[in-house]
């Protein structure tokens, strides 16, 4: 909004657009709650107090007023929805402002995912904030679709709702200086630039934030979190599908920290986002730890605003962006109003009024599956000595590395069900190499048929895991039909599928569709034989070469631990 | 430092240039100390923690480490010396950064002023900050040497040293949002904009904070504090000279609020700064008055950095600016080493080694006292009625507007020292416009002679305030000799005077000079009669048109509670 029309409202010479009265105000500032009014024009708030006339009145009944709550790293792919569907999903909750690290569609489609994510998000009652994609690809070990150099990173960074670099996660990068590293880092010197350094300690990590990179959400022990708190990283508290760890955090958070802390929900699915929900979620579970709501509060809105620098919102203060949620109970956080840029959003978690829905050409995130299908095969001859199998640990991303005799019929190595030895291919799907990877896969459990995603972190390419070579193909060549997505296979038969057709990542239909399609199709691979309650979050984390201990990309397959190509069979037994 | 030179000492691959072992870190991140040794390369941080190898190594025994200190708002033209001298007075008290406002050589000399400021401070051991003056001049009722617009504002906001606006103190031009202020504060839209609101309140204060100001200076009561840290004001505790704010202060910061404040010093004359100090001096008084010493150093620190966005100083991290003190006592800081970028510049309050001069041109702010003497003339012809008076309060800035009979000799209104009532006058200096502005004043109780300077808030146009014309003469035309300075005259014969060849304002001797010669002028004043600890410092304020509540400038009488002129001579009796 322009000054000249702010002034004379929040002098008090012009009446407000709307006034929100007996409210129990939040100040983030000074961690005090405050019963005043608030007023606003336009988007903005004009003022906190008392005695404004407004054209709108709303009674707030004495319930809390805070600012509206910001996401400090979330990749909205995981949730398989576009952003306006994801809007739909955490507007409601409370969350108005997200940074999103578009790193999904960025494998895929390189800077055109990243357009396609900053014009699927313009104009809506959430402010998605893009983070730009550090790493991609993740490595060379793998083939993405796209290669983001620095020069990439250059031509979108001074877009209006680009804050800076997200998760640096070339950590060696970093602290050894690398080429494509540096010039990265260099190029967003004294902007913000997002961390990502599970695990990193001691001098190495000292190296890698005197390097550029600020803020962590890979901490997962108070020892962590409070040796990168010391080195001035802000930390994001992160509680994600994958990796849940506030619990173990929130007690290294004190009155004397608590200012370089943030919340982050990095992935979440979209069965967590309806039924847990999503920053909302965070609040209620700190406060339960432990954490004073006050706090809590000041951490997902002023901190999150001034790390990444967002200087007209993540307060209650003229001048802000009237972004505000009402609630009734500090103790247990649930949005009932939500104001977005001074319009009443959502009520009681459901969204009020007509929101806009962005008019996008996608036709460059869309039939993003390209393989060639009669070139296309699984089978492995057999050779000497045993095969490197990748054990599957539930509900983690890291895996084992096991070693097993190979079950050979008719000169190949094959599935054996029985000992829950499913084959698994990595395929090539972005640019043609016709890169085929193939090993073995143990703890996805299927007795029969196939499962097959267009979801493969962090390069996404076709993964397929089965018991035979036939279902194998059937459910790969049904994502190809689709476009992209998920699906269950047995034999010639398509048993079940959700689509994916925005970069084979995401769903062009709401949260509520693809939550029961996917629910459906975990149901139908669970009546498949697998054990596990998501397996094809399993399966999507098989291809992703940079957790441990043992992956497959389209290249081969991968020891993480000495950062090299090993060939599936081995000599002698298990390591 | 380059990221190439940076990362393998960081790493702990190459030896640092220096290393201070043993000591007790303040972590300003999280109000912990730490033992630990700190690594520095070039003028930068390395590292924090124990086992570097290094060229230099000095064992601190124990001792407190903190970051160097910041000030987030000074006049360094108040302590009446050049930038390197000013450098030499506070840098060994722990002060390595200052965030300064040129506002008094902007009223004499421009942009050029600013520009001198720049140039002067180049290469120091103080890193020297400047937020461009805002107001200049301060209003149209007085006569400034310069005017300083929104084009001329935006053409030097680019310098690397330039970190935004200075104390906005047009509130009415903000809040009313007229033409030349809203231009200026559209133009430093998103970026550094301080405030300058003494006193002000409610939906005029939250019109002012929402056009853009975010910190303020002015806060003389915890009342006026809270309202402006609910705001989202950052408060910088104001102890200057003239202004002593910080007893009153320290009662309103909180464990919750504390992050958004910070210190200033304003102005400070070279006497306190000799003999009380700089930071040093806040932040022993502010222990005293009972705010936690690390809590104090946080806020000189990291809370400055913060606000002032230097993000490249304000901690002892790495890749942070190695801008160090070594202090025995929190409760009593004295600082016994002090390191800029890097290298050892103080020791026990005494400079080591030999410091940068910068090496200027300064021939645009010398020979800045332009007045033709030939047609000057301080005769006031007598008229009907009292004559209005500026009525002097000790150590304050505002005056008191009295009415007293005149005293008239031969149709002329004269001084009369034995009703403490002498003549002043205001002799714009700058243009030529020839103005010379008229009255008298009680308070400043000479029995003979005069008292002349350059020094003259806001405008600095020359001010002189005597017992009979000649002497007024003689001690205007001593100041207009020596291009600017103090002068005290009686008759025709100059008894004393402190030269301030830069621009009217600063001596180019060092502040230990500039203080005996202030002693020394100070003594001959009380000679001749004042009873003011510094009659300059009074008279150096008698022109200041913004502080109520009756004020001369060169252009006539000032009744600021009316904000307008009006005449000397006045129907009736005191109002």
């Amino acid at each position: 909004m322009q000054l000249a029309e702010f002034l004379p409202v929040a002098r008090g010479d012009e009446p407000a657009d709307l006034v929100l009265t007996n409210g129990c105000v939040i100040n983030v500032f000074t961690g005090e709650t405050i019963d005043a009014d608030v007023a606003v024009a336009g988007d903005t708030i004009v003022g906190v107090g008392r005695d404004y006339d407004a054209r709108v009145q709303i009674d707030v009944g004495g319930r809390y007023v805070c600012p509206g709550l910001i996401d400090a790293h979330v990749h909205i792919e995981s949730s398989m929805v576009t952003p306006p569907q994801f809007a739909h999903a955490v507007v409601p909750r409370g969350t108005t402002t997200v940074v999103t690290d578009p790193h999904e569609i960025a494998n895929v489609a390189g800077a055109d995912g990243v357009r396609y994510m900053l014009a699927a998000s313009e104009g809506l009652p959430l402010t998605v904030c893009v983070n730009l994609p550090s790493c991609v690809p993740a490595t060379h070990m793998g083939t993405a679709g796209a290669d983001l150099t620095a020069d990439d990173l250059v031509g979108l960074r001074n877009h209006g709702r680009v804050t800076g670099l997200a998760e640096f996660m070339n950590v060696p990068g970093a602290v050894l200086g690398l080429p494509g590293a540096l010039e990265k880092l260099v190029a967003f010197q004294g902007r913000v630039i997002d961390g990502h350094a599970p695990g990193t300690s001691g001098k190495w990590l000292q190296a890698y934030v005197g390097a550029g990179p600020g803020s962590d959400h890979e901490c997962t022990t108070t020892d962590e979190m409070l040796e990168k708190l010391r080195l001035g990283m802000v930390v994001f508290i992160r509680e994600s599908t994958a990796a849940r760890n506030l619990r173990a955090l929130i007690p290294a958070v004190t009155p004397r920290n608590s200012r370089r802390c943030a919340f982050a929900t990095d992935d979440r699915h979209p069965a967590d986002l309806l039924d847990q929900g999503h920053l909302d979620h965070l609040m209620r579970l700190a406060v339960s730890e432990g954490l004073d709501p006050v706090t809590a509060i000041r951490m997902a809105t002023l901190n999150a605003a001034e790390w990444f620098r967002l200087r007209d919102r993540g307060a209650i203060a003229p001048g802000k962006r009237a972004d505000l949620v009402i609630f009734s109970d500090l103790r247990d956080f649930h949005a009932e109003m939500v104001f977005a840029g001074g319009a009443l959003v959502a009520r009681e978690g459901v969204p009020v009024g007509e929101w806009p829905t962005p008019t996008v050409d996608d036709s460059h995130v869309r039939d993003t599956v390209h393989v060639d299908w009669d070139h296309l095969s699984f089978a492995i001859p057999a050779a000497e000595g045993n095969v490197r199998v990748i054990g599957v640990v539930p509900d983690q991303v890291v895996t084992e590395h096991l070693v097993e005799p190979a079950h050979v019929v008719d000169g190949l190595a094959v599935a054996n069900p029985e000992r829950d030895l499913l084959k698994l291919a990595v395929i090539e799907r972005h640019v043609g190499t016709g890169n085929v990877g193939l090993g073995f896969v143990r703890g996805l459990g299927l007795q029969r048929g196939a499962l097959a995603g267009s979801v493969g972190h962090d390069a996404h390419n076709l993964t397929v895991a089965g018991c035979d070579d036939t279902s194998m193909m059937t459910a790969a060549r049904a994502v190809g039909e689709l476009g992209g997505g998920l699906v269950a296979a047995v034999g010639e038969e398509v048993l079940g599928a959700v689509p994916l057709p925005i970069a084979g990542l995401m769903s062009d239909q709401p949260v509520e569709t693809v939550r029961r399609q996917m629910d459906r199709l975990v149901e139908t691979a669970k009546d498949l034989g697998s054990p596990l309650h998501d397996p094809f979050m399993a399966l999507g984390f098989l291809a992703l070469e940079v957790i441990p201990a043992l992956k497959l990309t389209d290249q081969g397959l991968v020891d993480v631990d000495t950062f090299d190509f090993v060939p599936l069979f081995v000599q002698g037994g298990s390591e």
